[in-house]
């Protein structure tokens, strides 16, 4: 639905997804992640495009119970991740909008699992995974493929981290560590984008578990 | 009921499950199968019998997510798993019809686990069980037994997993892994597919447990 | 409520519990336990006394999804397990009235947890505990004890079951883990019976974590 | 809402919450942990200030199951953990309302963690993080602190055990392992308590996951 009665017109934009309607599908989607362990706290958050051209973001609000987003509590951003109107988005809305613009990506999803975590101090060099069906849920036509999760070092400077990310982009994996930290996963849409990290995470238990 | 009225007579069958039902008894299945994290992704399927004479399954739809699916996402298959009608199932309908045509089961689970995987990688050569209470719920009248689950390799061929599955087939073992994939667990019905599969990944556990 | 004029009257029976409503309350208990995972298939059993002079038991019926029992889904025994009217109870019946007989427990629960067949086979001499606070909840005034689950073998005879039982009840901890298969616990209640289950499972899965 | 026509005005007091809605929002919070197994048995407590002049607590009741809470089983105390009119707290409670006095937190939560009580076992020294993003769930500014998390001996004996807390205060950690026992947690309100236990948790099954 249009945007031109939402609040993306309150910015005086016509935008391709109503703002509400993204904080509806990112509250939906926040609250599936966060009922798997995967946004204890506050942490993480999610974003989906909502216009194209000019590229503007809905991303989910700061500071807010992971399980318990409204779909006002979305905050519309420029294609740098700065704020557009009220609210205040996460600092990573900047990281979220470079992987867009570098992807082309409709939707990023920034989770905080244990599993990534843990495997990206073991392997500070990416991960590795091949031999397996599951990457096939990744876009890979045959198991028969190898692929690496990059593992990228934190920063606070999400122009660092970005340049960090842009250098580390992985043909086939549409998804990158941040050691320390947790998982960035983006897809054409929030749904993919959701497929997407419960493969990257399966892969990553899978590794935990030894196998 | 029979399927007369339903959509199997779209396609002039006389179905003795109707697909709309198949479809909602799988649905809740594989609703149920996805909480447990088995069905990540849109990973796994799901299939039942509908009619023995001339053998028609019904199949989960392909690239669905497993915790969304409604009574029509399913499709109607002959005895190979080729698509009878509207509708696109899994490449793996071929594999779940040959089960089915092998053992004469009525209902087929196919899964996405963490420790099927992780120990098909460690046991190669087939994950041996015994002494077990656990095993009763395959049918054994007693934990006194030892049986044996089968690991066979992975292929895009569903001809060639087929011939391995079938060389591999072990007494009293309702269960296959595919390395580097998943599980396939069948019975009877629906219901008695889902307990194996229960007691299949709980067996699957212990060992990951060290038990 | 009294019997008088539940399914207890139909065969000629006062109890203190209608048999109705000890099979609602065991089939919620039975749903909670399903939700954790510790009745996969259709394992494990629960009973509860509704009837003290004579000693009579409800126990949830034989080969039922433990996450789907309805009030209906329970038979009366007498003081040794044997049914008493319709319904064909659990073969383990007659341990769990044993253990009523044993212990004066009012209540008796049957799980199937990895974590106590994972430490039963590595302790088959008993699993000690000392100086945790969940001991607490066995009933302990202060942390500072020392106590130890039996691990008792495995039998299809339940008179062999019970006897091993018998002979290796250890003070302080209403619970036993049968190798191979799982774990028993009892208390005043159902109500008691679950946090007992609660309890012992968390003090396994401590000790599954190398605490 | 003020308590003047609530449970506290029955012992006279003007509490800032009124009792009932305390009990309300404790009961809600420790449904919320009893779900994630950190409150097996009839295990915990959880806290909140309900009046800052005098200080008042309302303190979860002894006993009970804690995803079955209702907004009455909640007991008022005063600044020392002592009931305040009818109900029975946690002999903890005078724990929580030393937390209060020390840190001026509005609300503290004490679970049984798995690995909480497993780490604590292994690092009797304190359990030592850094560079970890989930460190800014706890009020750091960046990833790149180091903090830890103190281990103290149980103890039956409040004083004893307020005493031990009240030396291991560690900067920058709202928290404390009580060795053998489980996991104080304390923030600004129940919501920020809530949040950094499940941070402080999310660190310890980093930990036990070799991260």
């Amino acid at each position: 639905m249009s945007g031109t009665t939402g609040r993306g017109a309150d910015v005086g934009l016509d935008l391709d997804l109503d703002l509400e309607e993204a904080g509806a599908v990112l509250a939906a989607e926040a609250a599936r992640f966060a009922s798997f362990g995967w946004m204890r706290g506050t942490s993480g958050n999610l974003s989906v495009v909502v216009s194209r051209d000019p590229v503007r973001l809905a991303v989910t609000a700061s500071g807010r119970d992971k399980g318990e987003l409204t779909p006002s509590d979305v905050v519309l951003t420029d294609d740098q991740g700065a704020a557009i109107g009220a609210g205040r988005p996460s600092a990573e809305a900047a990281l979220h909008a470079r992987v867009v613009r570098l992807t082309g990506a409709g939707a990023v999803a920034h989770v905080h699992t244990v599993a990534s975590v843990a495997l990206g101090r073991r392997r500070p060099e990416g991960i590795a995974f091949r031999d397996l069906e599951m990457l096939k849920g990744l876009g890979h036509p045959t198991h028969e493929v190898a692929v690496t999760l990059p593992v990228i070092g934190n920063s606070q400077d999400m122009g660092v981290l970005g340049d960090r990310l842009e250098a580390a982009l992985s043909p086939g994996m549409p998804a990158v560590v941040v050691a320390g930290h947790g998982l960035y996963v983006w897809g054409a849409d929030p749904r993919e984008a959701r497929h997407r990290v419960e493969v990257v995470e399966w892969l990553l238990e899978l590794e935990l578990a030894g196998g």
